[in-house]
């Protein structure tokens, strides 16, 4: 795979190597996001910021991270108002806004439109998630979390034991996860949920065909034992009905003493975020906040890495980034 | 026409020399747009972008145009909430926004507000578009890019044909244009529209007035012949009703088929944007997309230009924006 | 006190020496707020601006404040469309978001969410106003003001008449100017509100408390003689129904002529903006604008020096802002 001047669309693009790729360079940018140093690499590029779905956590993530590799951010939120509802193509919008920036962060509602804006750009676009379809940034965030997780442990990606819990069904995060896991060789699935929120059938086909083993269950069973365990949200927003959304809100939360039960006192928490900390859903209790194999702040720490990685990838400059490396003289808490 | 700290509020302020001027800059500035090279002329000068109305064309264009010179962006957007519905001035505002920035791009919904702001303004503002009445930017990438177009076909302003189509009553582009125009020589005007949307009166003395020659139709008949074809979009935001607006969408489309009955192989086709791509309005249909004379995305580019020279006019660095170059060294697709 | 690295949450932290600390760095800031050079130290910082409620006034201030140090920022605004909405804990979402910058600037409608986002933050964060709660900087501008203001008269805030007028019952402003005037000595209150929107009676125990004179009243009469006269606004949104709020609107306008029958004639004129200049409100008439005591735009500018102070001192690069100075070789007007 070829990063460089490309567009970031989907996980089905990445094989082993490049995933390693990506990893490895977001390794590199620790000491960026740690404010040990900064780097001025990126001084003068622009990335237009183009969230036609409101999401506060992954459009400050990707501004974030275009800042700490020294670029400038042109943000545009919302859907209502803008050109596309005068009745602009997608394409048009995407002719002219690429001729706006150096590259683009995207996200949008409907499925398969980042990939259609993508046919109009004149530079590369990174989805940052379109609709039920795919969000490869967070896929690839939750697996380079798994890995360090794991490695601290001792172990790999190779050989572990996840188990994906909740809703499987409109859950985009697990379905593009377990893709790239098929990448890695003897993983072993236990997948949670009620049976109408089960794993769809093509994602379940390609577990098999990577030769991984799994387990389909709807209750939490004796020992789990798994070295993951991905928590989810009912994702509200992908139900028909906000009632037939309640019905599985809360089913199969977590806290401390559920965790002690069915886990390995190592076992990672992990989660997309946000949590639904309201008492009717409270998918991982407050008291799991002291357990430090939460990995879930991690998790989003770790999202600013993967996306400089990918910005400096896409634009050609992960080996140069420590040329214009810079001190850092205010007080950093972190 | 001086520049240096002084607003840009309408076109009826320039005079030839300084249009002359303003494309003088805006044509140093490709190399900057091009990602050729970089300048940090503007470093640490702050752009203040008001949005009062919503337009994000507009709205990155200015922004992006800023960075380009270096400088940085503080952004607001929407009416609703700021302290004008508490009944604060637009005096006030202005005398308190101005304050947090060097320059100002604004847009309101109302005509005369941005003229109305800048009495109270510390700082040069320029006018992104107040209601009905001005867009002076928009005039002007327009009459650059008419410019540089028929330069490249090895003709100029003076002299030649432009045919104007569509909604010449309401679309304020057109309006603009044309006193721009009225500053050239020997100028032929066809303007095709329905009879209810004709050119202003006013338009049409200051045409006359200019000694330029003009056809009023309200079909295409013949051969139109013109060096630039200028379509515009039902402005629906500005009828009385959507039922009234929706009697006149569609009624100028124009496709291929229609551009080679019509129009010479080299005719320039143009559109304020956006396109209004609807099935039922079609303004532009896609098919013109491969028609190399299609120069819609050209003007958005151009827009950029000509933005950044105003800023660097205004602020006084047109002459040693080059003395701040820097490289660029991330890949460019452009 | 203590400021590198901490929280800036109440008005309640400062003892006079922390004060007069703020106000001596902020007049250093003078030359960079008034564009007579620029300074990098913060280059490569990142200040997430979080205004969970609307404010174009705060925000912008704050966003400048930041750029004028040389650093980046990052913006949020609304409250519906973020992760709040789908349940996140304001623990969540500090913990989260505190991992995309250096420093945080945040606005919400609800008292106390500020301190409780703090509490999950990694990184220091000021209060941008906490619905009815609190709203720092907006007090320590108001007094640096007063202190500029009377020193230019050769007074000081030991000693002074201050005359506050209104709704002094939900004027927040009012209340926090109040706590810390209780750290000056001798200075007179003249309250002057309705007597439904009288200063709370907490308040007023604290300006007994700190030895200090007060009078309450529910009428200009006579001569008010102060030094400084702080007029309100109604606080339309704090009331519990517009019909209440409408009730009180207009009752203690200020005008020339009003001014000039209660006031010296050397008293300085302040309110905390935005002014309802609508004819049923009108708190100060704009026939005030010409009166050079009218400190009011002052005032907001005087809001950018005490936030840079503030981001100087919490990031701990007071004392070596000057290290990084640069000169500006664009046109200034101001």
């Amino acid at each position: 795979m070829n990063f460089k001047g490309n567009h970031i669309l989907s996980v089905n693009q990445f094989d082993r190597e490049a995933i390693e790729r990506v990893f490895n360079v977001a390794h590199q940018m620790l000491p960026y996001a740690k404010r040990r140093k900064r780097t001025t690499v990126l001084e003068g590029a622009i990335l237009g910021n183009l969230f036609f779905e409101p999401s506060t956590r992954t459009r400050v993530s990707f501004g974030t991270a275009f800042n700490l590799l020294g670029g400038e951010v042109r943000e545009t939120t919302g859907l209502s108002n803008s050109a596309l509802a005068k009745g602009e193509s997608l394409y048009d919008t995407a002719r002219v806004l690429s001729g706006y920036s150096d590259i683009i962060a995207m996200r949008h509602p409907d499925s398969g439109s980042v990939a259609e804006f993508a046919e109009g750009s004149r530079v590369p676009v990174i989805n940052g998630g379109d609709g039920a379809n795919e969000h490869p940034t967070q896929a690839l965030l939750d697996l380079y979390t798994i890995q360090k997780e794991l490695q601290d442990h001792g172990s790999s990606i190779d050989g572990m034991h996840i188990a994906m819990i909740g809703d499987l069904k409109y859950g985009r995060t697990v379905h593009s996860l377990s893709k790239l896991l098929c990448l890695f060789k003897n993983v072993r699935f236990t997948l949670i949920s009620p049976k109408e929120l089960n794993m769809p059938a093509s994602i379940i086909a390609a577990i098999e065909n990577a030769g991984h083993q799994y387990t389909i269950t709807d209750q939490f069973e004796g020992s789990v034992d798994a070295d993951i365990c991905y928590q989810t949200r009912i994702q509200e927003e992908r139900f028909p009905s906000q009632h037939e959304a309640n019905q599985y809100r809360g089913k199969f939360r977590l806290n401390q003493q559920i965790y002690t039960k069915h886990f390995q006192s190592k076992t990672v928490i992990m989660h997309p975020l946000p949590r639904d900390s309201r008492a009717e859903a409270n998918e991982l209790d407050n008291d799991l906040n002291l357990n430090p194999n939460l990995a879930i702040f991690r998790q989003t720490d770790n999202g600013v890495l993967v996306r400089m990685a990918l910005f400096a990838l896409t634009l050609g400059v992960e080996d140069i980034v420590a040329q214009y490396d810079r001190d850092i003289h205010w007080h950093v808490n972190i």
